[in-house]
């Protein structure tokens, strides 16, 4: 859906009326259907890789593709056949010769590339099926998969070229001659003819060249139609050799791939970026739409679409990077908090961000080779990796066995939920983690409250073997023994199995909890989304305290993480006592203050380290 | 500094010993002083686009540059020159003809491209200065900045050029019979011998490649030395005319642009990531080093450096959406935040990031146009864009002068410390703010705290012609009449200049304050960088509040944004207070309990939101 403010929709407007005007070239009459095409037919259509669409102009027309076809049907070639068995039926250079020239590469008598027509029909024999029926249904298959409906073929085009190819025929059976070709050239040459006769409009070409765009995945559908490493062989064939002669200025005034076909249209395909078509009849000498290549090179021009144009950005890699002075979300006593505030730099997270390939994956493996010293632990945070190439997948497997000689710990965390990252997951999965004891994890959270808990252990500062007596309770300090005595006889002691809901969201408030053994969990509900774990309560740490003001009701759900023994203190109890003790309450309103106000500094520094 | 653990450098290590096996070639003999070269030295050196260098092998072995002068003297025509210039001097054709050819383009007789030796003599020409020494400097000069230290020419090998450059000769003597030299050809020859004669090393090399790959910024001085579109045309020609025959064979294997010289050496420039330098004396039959060519292969393969293999990602320019729902940082009263909250729809906050180009602009831009309906704010917060193209730069100006029809605003934010954005910080400056009324602000936090105080204006929420009174004082609520009276006793009332400081980062504490009219700033002062704004408070905010708890030194410095009236309260003074009338100090700290846990929700909000 294009919005009614769009510069580009604006700008394909002005580029289809200034070229409009330009009624240069002659329309093709070497099949007398092609000669019935409105010279002032003219449209334009891009279309992105995530499938919005921009026109001006007739993108309704229908026309055949001709030699548009070539490009995909050599991609299906790649596809059904490998690189190897197609590299020995056509080359890749390109050729000063014509696009219907006889002309075989004398050293291996294959056609010179797929984009002429001799390169072509080898490529066209190719399509598989036990009949040519079956061959026929293969190969407009493909064309409509790149297409995203269902396309069919203009008859009286076919018929017409089927009864005038008399120079495709002659290229056809010397190919027959020489060996190249191994099937009735008949035959062939009737998929030939069909292929080239496919019926499509401007917006499907802006589709069809989108999907190569878009690495092989149809920007509509979403279907994988071609496969990566062929979308780059077609690309390559495409900028080397599509647009007929010219390819070095091709090159220099437009600069991305591009494919003409006689019935006047012109696709172009920027990669990562976008599908263009073009359509209007009129050709120039060498068989190209005047139009369409005055598209192409404004195009390229007014939006630095150049291949050249440098957009590749390997710096913001790193997102950012923190310490352990960003403490987890787990609340902990104040003498924990001290005691680990000391260690914050023995951890190291990295967040790394967009995509992974050479450039990008050297520039953070190199900060990470560099951060991982002895001693240290290093969070390698993946949640807003778009994508990792085969390259950066190796290059991280690689420098992560290399740092495993070091002694320190490297955690990948958040690589669960893009599917995308697959690979990479299994490669550390299988590769990396067995054999270097480094680990993955879903969380970073985790992976911070884990390296926290493993200093206070040894340490010494968690003793999960007693229950903590409320002397030591963070929020009870300054409590005279009189008053701990009297706040004893108002406790309840809860138990409550790992997994267990202590506190429901929503319910009303009437009891604080101290955790006494064990941690609990603190878990919202985002609208209908999977609940968030927000941060989790240890030791001596209070939860649910809100209570103590007058109720309201429970903002979020408590859930065991172990077995967990609680104190809960009933606040009307707390209310009773502190008539006859008021400074029972200032004490621990005191300490409430100070704890929260604790929170909200490290809060604050979080924030500070995130932005 | 190269890191001890790199899966690149151990990558290089294999390469070489792999490489190095290939025995095959011959060692160029056209000139005696080149066949002296050892067949066995070989260097291979990889330069990213930040300056890191890789290498293997004899990287330190001088040779002269040769032909890989050919793109640098091109660069060198095209910046003081332009390009309708130097067209009119060299075409961009890649020709199949050896790289000594003396044909030249019949049409025009311009030699066909700047990659042979007749278009490199053609652009040596070219090279400015009075005298024969002035140009010598000129040229040394201009190769210099790109190696990024000072270059020498090798005399022997120059003599040598000089004595047998026969052929070279007869090219340049056409060149004047047809007109396309103007100058002495023996004067033009010299110095292109010269530059041919440049000695450098395989470092040199690389590093000169890697100032292509980085759009013309050299990585070790950071000195710009080429301009962007000249580095364009540059690598074009470089990609389409670079390594003699097999361009198409070239472009499908490895697919990125490189140029070989006759001494042995091979540059080649993967746009954005890096540069590489081979040097390996012997030569194939059309003059590439053998090794050299086998590297760039292994390269682009084991490292998809290929220019198709994709790596352009759009998607993730947003870098992430939120609304009003997160506040600004200013501390409001209860009230405020209640009513604000009604009108978090109205804003929204869209954070772009990474390099703007057309792809990228297109798809925020987009989301921009959807978010920005009637009666919106949006804010579009550009603190992590990396560049903005002239595309970007002109899509973004042309669609916020669209939406300036709509009943919506636009706020751009956080352009100022980036450099890189100095062209599009103008555009937006100069034409698109002052004919829409829409606006630019450092700082994301304030243009949120502006459109709060703009809804809480209008809906007279805000009252700054009255001091707010102790009883709609949110750390007061609760107090009884008596309470308030008592405590009015021991209050002092404050009046500072906007600047002032209030608070100073460290002092003792002892007062806490009440804003009663205006607002203040908090500032932290982190490690000797500029102070940060962290937060400010409103009419009746309390601030400084922790004096309550016994003492403690100010955590910040508190300074004003605006004539303030401030309630102080002796901390002394209140407990004083407090033994007579207990409730007081428990009611204020309750009250401060829920305020702190109001503030610590909203962090926790940001928090999420940030993530």
């Amino acid at each position: 859906m294009a919005s009614a403010v769009s510069p580009i929709s604006d700008y394909l407007a002005t580029l289809y009326k200034t070229l409009h005007n330009n009624t240069q070239g002659e329309i093709a009459t070497y099949i007398p259907e092609l000669g019935l095409a409105d010279p002032s037919s003219f449209g334009i259509c891009i279309a992105t890789v995530d499938g919005q669409v921009y026109t001006a102009g007739d993108v309704d027309i229908r026309f055949t593709i001709q030699s548009m076809s070539k490009p995909f049907i050599y991609g299906y070639a790649l596809q059904q056949h490998g690189q190897e068995k197609v590299q020995k039926k056509v080359g890749v250079e390109p050729t000063g010769e014509s696009f219907n020239s006889i002309v075989l590469d004398e050293l291996t008598n294959r056609p010179f590339n797929p984009m002429v027509n001799a390169g072509a029909i080898a490529v066209t024999e190719l399509v598989e099926g036990d009949t040519p029926e079956r061959r026929l249904t293969e190969m407009v298959d493909w064309f409509s998969r790149f297409a995203g409906r269902e396309l069919d073929i203009d008859e009286s085009v076919f018929r017409s070229e089927q009864a005038t190819g008399h120079r495709n025929r002659a290229i056809a059976y010397m190919m027959l001659n020489t060996g190249m070709l191994e099937r009735d050239p008949e035959d062939v040459l009737d998929l030939y003819f069909r292929q080239c006769s496919l019926s499509v409009d401007c917006k499907d070409m802006a589709v069809m060249a989108a999907t190569l765009a878009a690495q092989g995945v149809n920007p509509l559908t979403r279907e994988r139609v071609l496969a990566v490493d062929n979308v780059r062989d077609v690309l390559t064939v495409m900028s080397t050799c599509g647009m007929y002669d010219y390819a070095g200025q091709w090159a220099y005034d437009v600069g991305f791939p591009a494919k003409s076909g006689v019935s006047g249209g012109v696709i172009a395909v920027i990669p990562g970026q976008l599908g263009v078509a073009v359509y209007s009849p009129p050709l120039d000498r060498v068989g190209n739409s005047v139009r369409g290549v005055e598209a192409c090179k404004k195009l390229s021009h007014d939006f630095s679409l150049h291949l050249f144009d440098g957009r590749t950005d390997v710096h913001s890699v790193i997102r950012r990077e923190y310490t352990g002075a960003v403490p987890s979300k787990r609340v902990r006593s104040a003498a924990e908090r001290e005691f680990l505030a000391k260690f914050g730099e023995r951890l190291n997270v990295i967040e790394v961000q967009g995509a992974l390939f050479f450039g990008s994956a050297e520039n953070f493996l190199r900060r990470l080779t560099e951060i991982a010293q002895d001693g240290k632990t290093i969070v390698v945070d993946m949640k807003r990796v778009a994508y990792a190439d085969r390259t950066a997948i190796e290059l991280i497997c690689q420098t992560a066995r290399a740092l495993s000689g070091r002694n320190c710990e490297l955690i990948f965390t958040e690589l669960s939920e893009n599917p995308e990252l697959e690979r990479l997951r299994r490669a550390l999965d299988e590769r990396v983690c067995p054999e270097t004891g480094f680990s993955r994890l879903d969380d970073t959270d985790i992976a911070i409250e884990q390296f926290e808990d493993a200093i206070l252990e040894e340490a010494e500062m968690r003793r999960n073997d007693r229950i903590i007596p409320l002397d030591e309770i963070d929020i009870f300090n300054g409590l005279s023994s009189d008053d701990l005595r009297t706040l004893s006889a108002a406790v309840t002691t809860f138990q409550f199995d790992a997994g267990q809901k202590i506190i429901n969201e929503g319910d009303d408030a009437r009891i604080f909890f101290v955790v006494g053994r064990g941690s609990v969990s603190i878990w919202v509900n985002v609208d209908g989304r999977r609940p968030r774990r927000i941060g989790s309560v240890g030791q001596g740490g209070p939860f649910g305290e809100m209570a103590l003001l007058d109720g309201g009701k429970r903002s979020a759900d408590v859930i065991a993480d172990v077995p967990v023994i609680c104190y809960g203190f009933s606040v009307d109890g707390i209310r009773e006592i502190s008539v006859d003790s008021p400074t029972i309450m200032t004490t621990i309103l005191g300490n409430l203050v100070r704890i929260m106000s604790d929170r909200l500094r490290l809060a604050n520094d979080e924030i500070r380290a995130l932005q």
